[in-house]
């Protein structure tokens, strides 16, 4: 019935591949020269989904989470995860082979401070790393007197007879009904961004895929077009992008603002930059060392700061907001046939966290324009709701009960991409899973309904929706907001709405507002829709100031909800909010569906601000 | 009848002087083969009172605040201030001699950059600057292909024939049962954070007085006894300090635990240690470059980052939370003492701002116990409440009439340093007045009450104390809370609740509760109690939370309160505090102002909750 095609439920790992995968890098590594090597979890642009041919530390490993890093060296090897990994990865690496160590406590460059001895010499692919994690590795090398050395030629490639080969994803054009500007505009303000440097290397393909108004199909969840870019100060900009991706009709269109060039050209273009003498900046956050150095090597000066493409992207135009806006409406009529099929189905028995998973991104291929989900559905019940990373494997697939579920999805549509997170009771719930729903309800709120002056950041509204939970000696740890792309990643900075979240918000960033809390073995509650921050008119304001606009529109679960706990404010919004939920999905859905929706979005304040209890 | 003998209304500025002095101070330059000279407003300690020989941006400009920097060159010259004096410089000093300049958009180093000429010399008093503060001079130098000479004779003092010598005021030893905690306790535990290095040079006299239990006279409002220490890892510490501040019996105290040596000892002492190839730590907010030089020329390691002490010192122990709560309930009765007389007087048109700050400071030296005022009140009527800066003079002085005044004061005891603003209003407030203040209350509310996990810092509660002011499209320009010394500095790092406040917050730490609004030109409101950070046990928390006590006490004029723009909560905390206040205070003062005090700190809330507005 129900089907998942942009999601898989088996886990790939291997444990028992990785004693004599290992054993063959040792070997190569030695007619290398090479005392040691560094296997990150990275692609040349640091993306977070990658090409399936970089999945080097899965293939030698059989760690399959998103971030981590292996050091090998001759008589023993490491890998390196967080916190969200650390019994992941006892599970799919041979722990006779790897020892696991913290990513945050011990990262590879503490490690080998302790692990190497002096005159050693450990490889590194200057691909794979940006110039500041170089620079990490090198102290940390440094200090055990031993020398890190860049290698070309990948030895861990060079022992993986079928490693996948890069992807030729065809490459579409961003309309300019989605894209809102042109790629002229674009270069105009990136150009005018760019002080003191003669060009910018676009290391990062969201970049890339913004500034030419143009979409990819390289790495699952996210439409990127895998490839790179130099804008120069003056002059035409070349797009390194591998020809085979490009149709006549697009290759055409992009040359009409830019050159076309494959990119094993880039390090010898920017090397001819360097012999120049030029400056160029490169992006700290995703530009692989190779090119910083080639710059360094022929001359010329590279300025390693910020692209200034990711607060132009970060801020989207009109255009890209109401295509946002229609977005949600479209994922909305998915959300809410779920919710409506999970409420009928889930009590009978029928539903296991795949199944739900399933049937939502089938709800969503119905709306006849999803393109992928935007990352793989986190959706856990009981026990699995308390673990925010949750990702469901036929292996760990429990049977929905009575209690909670947790489901925290996306979409990719042309017109933008989606983000939502609700959690459900089957059954009657706990008074502390009440308790815990309303504050994390509550911060949700206060954060939704924030208003501030231009200039503030998220870091200093992240408390807004963990004042509730505080008061009562909780709190969840994890950021309250990232930001959103436009048909993009679905994780996009430079804004957050989390402590580490300094950049002032601006007029058309989206972000999401999801506040949690976590019972470890037991339940969690996430609330998630996404905001875009605009402007707002105050009568007698002395300053220009910002809000948000609630975009996602799906019902919140009333009786996880204790209206006691709450404000007449707070039941005011959440009132309006329902309202409007009704008003805008109930046309669109089926009449069964309708009546549903009805009840679910029932007001909980009467007319006169008080709060009606009964039935509750 | 009311007298301020810690507190002068004269303003000593004399811009006449400008031309001669640097007339002088050029002909000197001359002599001394240099370009231009910079003339900092600080001492070697960075303090913010300083000695008067060390005026010397007054002496030679006229400019009196607290911050600034004047960069003499032979045909021209600039003082540079910030956004509080831009009005004050002009007023101060010959405009004819020095251009005013921006210490924020174009500070000295930028200034220089296209002011200098190359080849030139430019001149600084290396005792008078941190390190950091030499390299961006140094920097804008460079650009400008000049060149920075460290001057050991500061040509400023060779131009001042009446240059006040350095002081002498006696040291007196804070006793433990002010100081909680012995100097040889203090030592262990700071050469127990100095990891990595030899020793800990203390630059920051604020840090000297906390760690070996010392106080002085040396500059007006804070106890500072100037000087500095050497604090060995290992063997006894050396403390600088000019032997006839010293008694037999405080130098024989001192001796038990220190070394006592002469301050033109000290950079001597550091070259010793540099020629032992010694790591030393210096305090990069307040260490002279001299000193940091003097390591490195010797062949030393100059560690410069954070003093440990300043944490240690800004945690309060339990003897000094007693002592800080004495004093606040000591300085209580001085402030409603003189809330009840201002109530009466002002009215009658009675009272000058000058006059109010007297009639203050006489409450507060009737303790009997004030050694000082904390700094010199802040007494605005009218447009001058809007000034947050203000500081009366005979000049300025305005009558008290009809409408808001604003007095923000504080008192120097030898249990605790006090800090608190009240704003009150004489005859009848607009709506706009109490709209405003009632949302400053509201913000100062939800910061007292704010309830937070260990490791969240000040930068993370500041919005809670802004978020009514937002909601209206209002704000306040500066931080919501500074930390407060243990009879020291009425400003002490690292806490802060600002943007800027990255500290985390740990249980002890005292800070101000200050937010503010201000109608430029009409009046100003801000309401100010001090904080200490307190650990708060929750049923069922689930992780190791903090929250505030409220030390000052001091009735909020109900006036100016608007009950139908609070919640429940906010009136019962109000109706709380001053409850408290009632019961602390009326004991302590004579029967008629008793009453007046029941009257002012009447309840807001009636006994079944809701709020009575009757009378108001």
């Amino acid at each position: 019935m129900f089907e998942a095609v942009f999601q898989s439920f088996t886990e790939t790992a291997d444990p028992s591949q990785g004693a004599a995968r290992t054993a063959a890098l040792r070997e190569a590594l030695r007619q290398h020269g090479l005392d040691g090597f560094v296997v990150p979890r990275s692609d040349q642009h640091q993306n977070e989904y990658v090409p399936k041919g970089d999945e080097r530390l899965a293939w030698l490993t059989g760690f399959t989470g998103s971030a981590g890093t292996a050091v090998v060296l001759a008589g023993e090897a490491a890998i390196f995860v967080d916190g969200r990994y650390t019994v992941q990865v006892r599970e799919q690496v041979d722990m006779a082979v790897f020892t696991p160590e913290s990513l945050i406590d011990t990262p590879p460059e503490r490690w080998m401070e302790t692990h190497l001895k002096a005159g050693q010499r450990i490889g590194y692919d200057p691909w794979l790393h940006t110039a500041g994690q170089v620079e990490r590795l090198a102290r940390g090398v440094a200090a055990a007197g031993a020398e890190l050395i860049a290698v070309d030629d990948n030895p861990v490639d060079a022992i993986w007879p079928d490693r996948p080969a890069a992807p030729i994803g065809t490459v579409v054009l961003h309309r300019k009904r989605y894209a809102g500007q042109k790629a002229d505009g674009k270069l105009s303000a990136v150009r005018k961004a760019l002080k003191g440097c003669h060009g910018l290397v676009v290391s990062d393909p969201h970049a890339v895929a913004w500034l030419f108004n143009i979409r990819g199909s390289d790495v699952p969840h996210t439409p990127l077009p895998l490839g790179f870019a130099i804008v120069p100060r003056e002059g035409r900009p070349t797009l390194y992008l591998d020809a085979r991706k490009l149709s006549n009709q697009v290759r055409a269109k992009l040359e009409d603002v830019a050159t076309v060039a494959e990119p094993d050209a880039l390090a010898s273009d920017i090397a001819a930059f360097g012999r120049n003498g030029a400056t160029l900046r490169f992006d700290a956050a995703t530009a692989p060392a190779k090119l910083v150095t080639a710059l360094e090597a022929a001359g010329g000066k590279p300025d390693v700061g910020t692209d200034p493409i990711a607060l132009l992207k970060a801020a989207k135009n009109a255009t890209e907001r109401d295509g946002s806006r229609a977005a949600h409406l479209r994922d909305a009529v998915a959300m809410v046939r779920f919710l409506h099929w999970f409420d009928k189905a889930a009590p009978a028995g029928k539903v296991t966290e795949i199944s739900a998973v399933e049937a939502l991104e089938s709800f969503r291929r119905e709306t006849l324009a999803l393109k992928d989900v935007s990352f793989p559905t986190i959706a856990g019940f009981g026990r699995h709701a308390a673990l925010p990373h949750y990702r469901v494997s036929t292996d760990s697939n429990l049977a929905v009960g009575k209690g909670i579920f947790l489901i925290d999805s996306g979409a990719q549509y042309e017109d933008g991409t989606t983000d939502i997170t609700r959690t459900v009771v089957v059954g009657k719930p706990t008074a502390e899973m009440r308790d815990r729903f309303t504050r994390v309800l509550k911060g949700h709120i206060a954060l939704a309904r924030a208003v501030f002056p231009v200039g503030v950041s998220g870091a200093q509204l992240d408390t807004l929706a963990r004042q509730f939970l505080w008061s009562a000696g909780l709190d969840f740890d994890h950021g309250t907001g990232h930001g959103i792309g436009s048909y993009l990643s679905v994780h996009e900075g430079p804004q957050r709405i989390a402590k580490s979240g300094t950049t002032p918000l601006v007029e058309g960033m989206i972000l999401s507002n999801e506040p949690g809390y976590y019972k470890a073995g037991h339940w969690g509650i996430r609330l998630e829709n996404l905001l875009i921050v605009e402007k707002r008119e105050i009568k007698g304001a002395e300053r220009p100031m910002l809000g948000f606009e609630t975009v996602s529109l799906a019902p919140i679960d009333l009786a996880l909800v204790d209206p006691k706990l709450m404000s007449p404010d707070e039941v005011a919004w959440l009132d309006g909010y329902h309202a409007v939920v009704r008003r805008a999905v109930s046309p669109l859905v089926e009449p069964i569906v309708r009546r549903w929706l009805a009840q679910a979005t029932r007001r909980l304040g009467t007319a006169d601000g008080e709060v009606a209890t009964d039935g509750l």
